[in-house]
C-alpha cells in the first residue's frame, strides 16, 4: 500500500524533525514538566484520562515550533513555554472531543478514552484542559496571544461543526474542504506559529511571516494526513489506512475520485460512503479508485504547493539554525507520504 | 407535590427578579444583541444549535448579576456587557455538554439539542460558544477579568468530573456534594459577580464582597435546584419532578434520605441508584422517603445558610438599587421552592 511521492529538491525520504527536536528539546523538557502539571488535579479522572491521550505519543509538533517561533526571534523569558504547553492543551481538548464526535475506538493504533471512561470523561476532561490552557495565557499575560489563540479556539471549533455538517455529503467540493481543513487544522499550526514572534516582540512583518508559515504547513499537514489514510505503511505511522473510510469521511482523495469517476464509480462512492458499505472489500475496492484516479499523487501536489508557500513565507528571514529545522518540517510533513 | 417553605424575614412566596431586571433591561437589550451576533456564524447549524438553547427561556440570572455588579459601583462603560455576555456563553456551553454527559432528552421541558442535533453538534457548538466567550474577555482587556473566567472555566469543569466519578455513589457524603455544587454551579455565579466591580476598578474588599456573594448564592440556587427535583411546582417552573431521580443522581435530598434511612430503605435507594429502577413507582416511593425524612426542608435550610452569608456579604455595601436587588435574588432563590 506504499505510496511513493517523489520529492523535490534532493529531499529523501528520510526526512525527520531532528533539527527541530534538538533546537526545542531543553524547553521541551520544561513544556512535559507544565503538561503534567497543569493536567494535574485532586479529581483523579482528569489526570487518568489527560495522561492516556498525553502520553500516547504524538509528536508534539504545534508546541515544538511555538518554542522555535520564540526562539527565531531571540527571546529568551518563558513564556514560550507557557504558550507551547497551552497549544498542546488546545490540540489534545480538541482530541478528546473528535474522538467523541467521530466515536472512535481507535487513535495512533491506541484504545480512545472515550472507549476506556465513556463519551462523559472526554467532553469534560477536554473542557478541562481547554480552561487551563487559557489560564496559562491569562499567566502569560498578552494580550495578543491571547487573541490569536482564543480566536483560533473559535476556528477551530467552527471547522469541526462545519465537517460535521458536510459528514457524508459527497458533493462537498475541493474548496469546501479547503475551508474545513484551514479552519479545524492549519488555524492552530497557524497560532502556534505566530504567538511566538509575538513573545519576542518581533515586527509585523515577522509576525504575518510565521501565521503564515504555521497555516500553510497546516494546510500541507492535514492534506498528507488525509492522502495516508488511503496509502502509506501504516507499521511506521500507527495509523491505519481506511479508518477516514470506514468512517465515512468526505477527504480529498474521496472528492478527486468521486469527480473524476464513471457514473458506476460515483454509484460506489455513494453506497460505501452515504450507505455505510465500508467493509474490507469496499476498501480494496476504494483503494483501487483512487489509485487509478491519481487521488493520492494529486493531494500530495495540493500539499507540496501549501509547502512551498509556506518555504516561502520563511524566505526574508536571515539565516539560523530555527528557519532550517522549520524548513525541515516541511519536507518531513509531506515525506511522511512514502 | 408542591413544597411550601416557611420563608423568613416576612418575604412572601410571590418574590421575584423582578428589581434586577429593571435594573439591568437597558443592558441586558445589549447583551442580547450581543449574543445574537457572536453565536453567528456562516457554518448554520451553530447558530440554530445555538439559538434553541439561548432562545429556550432561561432567566438570564448570571448576566443580569454581572451587569448589577458593575452598575454598583459606578460603572458606565461597556465592558460589562462583553463580560455579561462572556458569562453566559459559558453557561450555555457547559448546558450543551451536560446534555451530552447525561444523555438527556429534555431541558426546560423543551427538546435538547443532542435529541435534534445529535451529541456531536452539543460538543462542537459548546466549544465554539466558550471560544467566542475567551475572545470577548480578550476584547475587553483585562487580564484580571481573563483570570477569574479562565480560572472559572476550569474549575467548572473539574466540578463535572468531580460528580461524574461520583455517579451514582450513595456513599458520596454531604461535604462531597457541596464540593461539586460549589465547583460546577457557585464558580460560576462567583465570576460573573465578581468581574463586575474589577471593570468597575473597585477596591479589593469590594471584589471580596461580590465573589462571596456570587459564591453563596450559586450553593444556594443549586442546593434549592436539587431539592425542587423531589417536589416544587413543575408546572411554573418547566422542571419535571424526577429528573435527577430518573437520571440518578446522588443530590442532597437522596443523600440525606440514605443516611438517615432504615437498612430496607438504604436497599431500595441501592435498586433505584445503583440498579436504575427508577420507574414511576419508585419515584412515587422516592418522594415518600425524601418526605418522610424532611429531606427537601432541611435542604432548603442548607440553601437558607448559604443565602444569609450572601446577605451579609453585601450589608458592607452603602444602600443602593442595586444593593437591593441582589439582595431580592437570594431571596427569589430560595422562595422558588413553593
Amino acid at each position: 500500500m506504499g505510496v511513493v511521492v517523489p520529492l523535490e529538491g534532493g529531499k529523501t525520504n528520510e526526512s525527520t524533525v531532528r533539527r527541530l527536536v534538538d533546537l526545542t528539546a531543553r524547553d521541551m523538557g520544561r513544556v512535559n514538566e507544565l503538561i503534567l502539571s497543569k493536567a494535574g488535579s485532586d479529581v483523579a479522572m482528569i489526570p487518568e484520562v489527560a495522561n492516556h491521550l498525553i502520553s500516547s505519543g504524538g509528536k508534539r509538533l504545534r508546541p515544538m515550533l511555538t518554542l522555535a517561533a520564540a526562539q527565531l526571534f531571540g527571546y529568551s523569558g518563558d513564556a514560550h513555554v507557557k504558550l507551547a504547553t497551552s497549544v498542546e492543551f488546545m490540540h489534545t481538548a480538541t482530541l478528546l472531543h473528535d474522538d467523541v464526535v467521530d466515536e472512535s475506538d481507535l487513535r495512533r493504533g491506541k484504545t480512545t478514552a472515550r472507549t476506556i471512561w465513556g463519551n462523559q470523561a472526554s467532553v469534560l476532561v477536554g473542557d478541562f484542559l481547554l480552561g487551563q490552557a487559557f489560564r496559562m495565557m491569562v499567566d502569560v499575560g498578552s494580550l495578543e496571544a491571547l487573541d490569536i489563540l482564543s480566536t483560533a479556539a473559535s476556528i477551530i471549533a467552527e471547522g469541526e461543526v462545519m465537517q460535521l455538517a458536510a459528514a457524508k455529503n459527497l458533493e462537498t467540493t475541493e474548496d469546501e474542504y479547503m475551508a474545513v481543513i484551514k479552519a479545524k487544522t492549519a488555524a492552530l499550526f497557524s497560532a502556534a506559529c505566530e504567538v511566538g514572534p509575538v513573545v519576542a516582540e518581533a515586527t509585523r512583518a515577522d509576525r504575518a511571516a510565521l501565521r503564515s508559515y504555521g497555516l500553510n504547513l497546516g494546510m500541507a499537514f492535514q492534506l498528507v494526513d488525509d492522502a495516508l489514510d488511503y496509502g502509506g505503511d501504516a507499521a511506521t505511522l500507527g495509523k491505519n489506512v481506511g479508518d477516514d473510510f470506514r468512517e465515512g469521511k468526505v477527504t480529498l482523495p474521496v472528492i478527486l475520485s468521486y469527480r473524476r469517476g464513471s457514473p458506476d464509480e460515483r454509484e460506489f462512492w455513494t453506497r460505501a460512503i452515504e450507505g455505510n458499505e465500508t467493509g474490507d472489500v469496499e476498501l480494496e475496492a476504494a483503494l483501487g479508485l483512487v489509485a487509478r484516479h491519481g487521488a493520492i499523487g494529486d493531494t500530495i501536489t495540493r500539499a507540496r504547493h501549501f509547502g512551498e508557500i509556506a518555504r516561502d513565507a520563511l524566505a526574508p528571514l536571515p539565516t539560523s539554525p530555527q528557519k532550517a529545522a522549520m524548513i525541515e518540517v516541511i519536507d518531513f510533513c509531506i515525506s511522511r507520504v512514502s
